[in-house]
């Protein structure tokens, strides 16, 4: 055995030796060898994302991509020919399906911790600080958070706040400013005035505390790296005031990648930065069983880590960039009962908008208005490709209803309309979860006509990917648990 | 970045280039370091066992052996502790949903083919050699081929056989004979006398050709390193004349380690071996939705590489394992619709025996006897846990049944009994695929209330594991294509 492949057993040996239920193959070895700490580090995280969610839009867009060839054929996400991809557990202290403000906590501070609590441990009294605070405190580093969702939503909120609850949206938002970071970007502050609507806006108070706190485009695009600290706020706010998903994203509209392109600009300097990204919507889609927008997500995400693959090619030496999810979402799988071994991947391009914005520009409206099945169906075909039953077309190859499928369309447009507030039946639950029965239902009809299937309407206990490229990238190369990420960057950068 | 990491980078990037879809994110790097080609090959593969399978039977094992712990708590398997895990894509010429017979071929030989084709190109006029082939004709290793199922079908015949059709059963077994392998030990050959049963016998053809045939498992224990060639058949085979699944072995029956230890014993010599070993029944087991029998044989294999390890442990600068899937199957998740962020897999505990012992030693025999509903409900309750429905216990945390759960066992024995030739309906093909209904109602029921469930009956698309330990793991720590894992091998071993 070579001496560098020591050192990265040593390593992850170490890793999984904090982790009880983990016994080593061999004794672990110890090394002298030092580790380069990387000048600039990117961790992306997926919410939601997982191996299927990853491999999913692989071979969705090499499918669309390559409609010519003879064979199946997949398309690299910019992170899947990362040098390395190890896999990493997400269990929290409350479950082996864990939520995100645990898991968040896990990789941004080394400590499992229950369900819902962000950086603190399990009684609630002790806080853990950030690898984010770590670096800033210790190391001088320049530290940016960027999500698709809230900016106090569990995921960022795990990078500079330490609450028992992730519903403590105002708190947080006070942590958010007290952290003294230097760049925010994504959807809109929750609850910025506190539950009760009775509390200091929290914009003013971020303004006040010397952020430069801007909610338009052109203001974003007016930002340098003499700006100062800034908060910069999506102008077009989609569903609970998040940026809109990437399918719904209008002409010109900054995408996660401008966002990402803007923080490298005001982040860049001589000590060094770390930056967060999370394409936080991958999740909601997943929970919603919306295949379509969980893959457009994704290819967002990948478009992203294409902006710091580009920055890593111009500083290949002082870079890290970590691309991984916090736990799966939706159990989504690539193959469905009804389509055997076959998937018509490609019937999901009929889908072009977001379950959410459907929702949201029609659903609503149809309730208004009593609309008739037959009238929703017109929009059904228009924005999901789905059609009424028809002769010779009972097939899964096709977005062709068959009258079973048509039946389940029209039972859960009933049950929409109905508005009913009666406790749903166990097998009603399972078919709709807590979404819009109409809404779910299309997505469910179209996934499974692709070869698409989702079984929950939660987390999962898949691991996720560790893809890892750069500076000691090799160090991420074995399945671990999710506080080794924390772990070995602590290390190789060596703050306590 | 280090000399040795430039090493890594440069092969697996040369591996991707190899995939037209997998652009890489820089240049590939040339090097002149050399490789050492490991003198001990294992390779195992959990048929059907991607990340879904390995990560339920680690969240298993820990649920039931740490049963007063506050916390979730994981048991790792054997190989979860290798200093590398890295991916492999699965798709192959015909899907992104492949079958066992390519999947082979791609880790055997490098080549993407067909589903259903045996180490033939797609025009099913070449012939590619394995690198088991090239492993004993170049460089004099011995070869071991071990399977839980039958010794002629698809995984194990990828390693000496090659066939435009895996259903070749006949010609696979000849060339089984012809490859000259040492060590074959598994379930019993299909079609010993051809499809017609009017060809010369395989077991009178092999010992013709030298080879000792042991059916009996005290002749299988008087093997020695100077028995010469052998064929080892387990003596007691159960569905298919495979191997029994893991937990319906008897009490002093080999199981999967067993033959891996015989292997050892017969294949160490000091020219080297190459050993590939397949839990076979893990695939099938997902195939019919049966979670419990996918994780105790999971545990099998887990065990089996165990024995390899020890091995390691004494011949660490010599010896490489790899453990691997060819695919998915089922798509099976850790979390369920109806459970939320619950998991109950302790539940699975009740479950003591496989689908495929229920179907033979008392479905058959219901049918037969025409034995009533209340009858069977007293074995589903003495041989997997779930009770008639009971005031108070309609919750999924328990395996007592909710009346709902009770309807759908009903009507599925009712199917069962009924043995009807109908076409089963779109929604009845979902529920039941091609399984006794009865069983797979059983079995998803019991799924559902541990917080687990499948998707599909057939293979899915998502990427398989590859664990390494030892000579060359660090190889196989990107995210790469199934045939990586052949060019990877073929390069360090320098067969040609």
């Amino acid at each position: 055995m070579k001496k560098s492949l020591k050192k990265i057993t040593a390593l992850s040996l170490a890793g999984m030796m904090a982790t009880a239920c983990l016994t080593p193959v061999m004794a672990a070895e110890t090394t002298t060898e030092e580790t380069t700490a990387p000048k600039y580090i990117f961790l992306f995280i997926g919410d939601g994302m997982s191996y299927p969610q990853v491999q999913s839009t692989s071979y969705y867009l090499g499918e669309i991509n390559n409609e010519d060839s003879e064979f199946p054929v997949g398309e690299a996400l910019s992170f899947m020919n990362f040098e390395v991809a190890g896999s990493a557990q997400t269990f929290d202290s409350t479950s082996f399906c864990p939520d995100s403000a645990s898991t968040a906590t896990s990789i941004s501070t080394g400590n499992k911790t229950y369900s819902g609590t962000i950086n603190m441990d399990t009684t609630m009294t002790v806080a853990y600080e950030t690898i984010s605070e770590k670096l800033k405190s210790q190391k001088d580093y320049k530290i940016g958070v960027i999500t698709s969702v809230n900016l106090n939503h569990a995921t960022p909120a795990a990078f500079y706040a330490h609450q028992a609850s992730r519903s403590s949206y105002y708190e947080i938002g006070l942590e958010l400013i007290e952290s003294g970071f230097d760049y925010f970007a994504g959807g809109g502050l929750l609850k910025p005035t506190g539950s009760n609507k009775d509390q200091a806006n929290l914009y003013d108070l971020a303004a006040e505390a010397g952020y430069n706190v801007v909610m338009t485009q052109e203001e974003a695009e007016a930002l340098t790296a003499e700006s100062g600290k800034s908060i910069v706020i999506g102008e077009r706010l989609a569903d609970s005031d998040s940026l809109p998903y990437d399918m719904d994203l209008e002409e010109g509209e900054w995408n996660l990648a401008a966002y990402v392109e803007k923080g490298i600009e005001l982040l860049d300097n001589e000590n060094g930065f770390f930056m967060m990204c999370e394409g936080g919507k991958i999740d909601w889609a997943c929970h919603a069983n919306d295949a379509k927008s969980s893959i457009t997500d994704t290819k967002a995400l990948s478009d992203a880590v294409e902006v710091a693959v580009d920055f890593y090619n111009e500083h290949p030496d002082e870079t890290l960039i970590l691309v991984t999810g916090d736990h799966e979402t939706g159990g989504l799988t690539i193959g469905y009962a009804g389509t055997n071994y076959d998937t018509f991947l490609s019937n999901l391009t009929n889908q072009t908008v977001s379950y959410a914005k459907f929702d949201s520009d029609y659903v609503a409206g149809y309730k208004e208005n009593n609309t008739s099945f037959e009238d929703v169906m017109t929009d059904v075909t228009a924005l999901f490709g789905l059609t009424a039953p028809a002769e010779g077309a009972e097939t899964y190859g096709t977005v062709a209803l068959t009258e079973y499928e048509y039946g389940l369309l029209q039972a859960a447009y009933e049950k929409t309309m109905s508005d009913s507030e009666e406790e749903l039946t166990q097998a009603e639950y399972v078919l709709y979860g807590s979404y819009e029965p109409l809404t779910v239902t299309i997505t469910h009809i179209l996934n499974n006509k692709s070869g698409i299937d989702f079984t929950s309407y939660s987390h999962t206990g898949l691991p996720v990917p560790v893809f890892a490229q750069g500076v000691n990238a090799e160090e991420f190369a074995g399945y671990y648990d999710n506080t080794d990420i924390f772990n070995k960057l602590a290390a190789m950068t060596g703050v306590e």
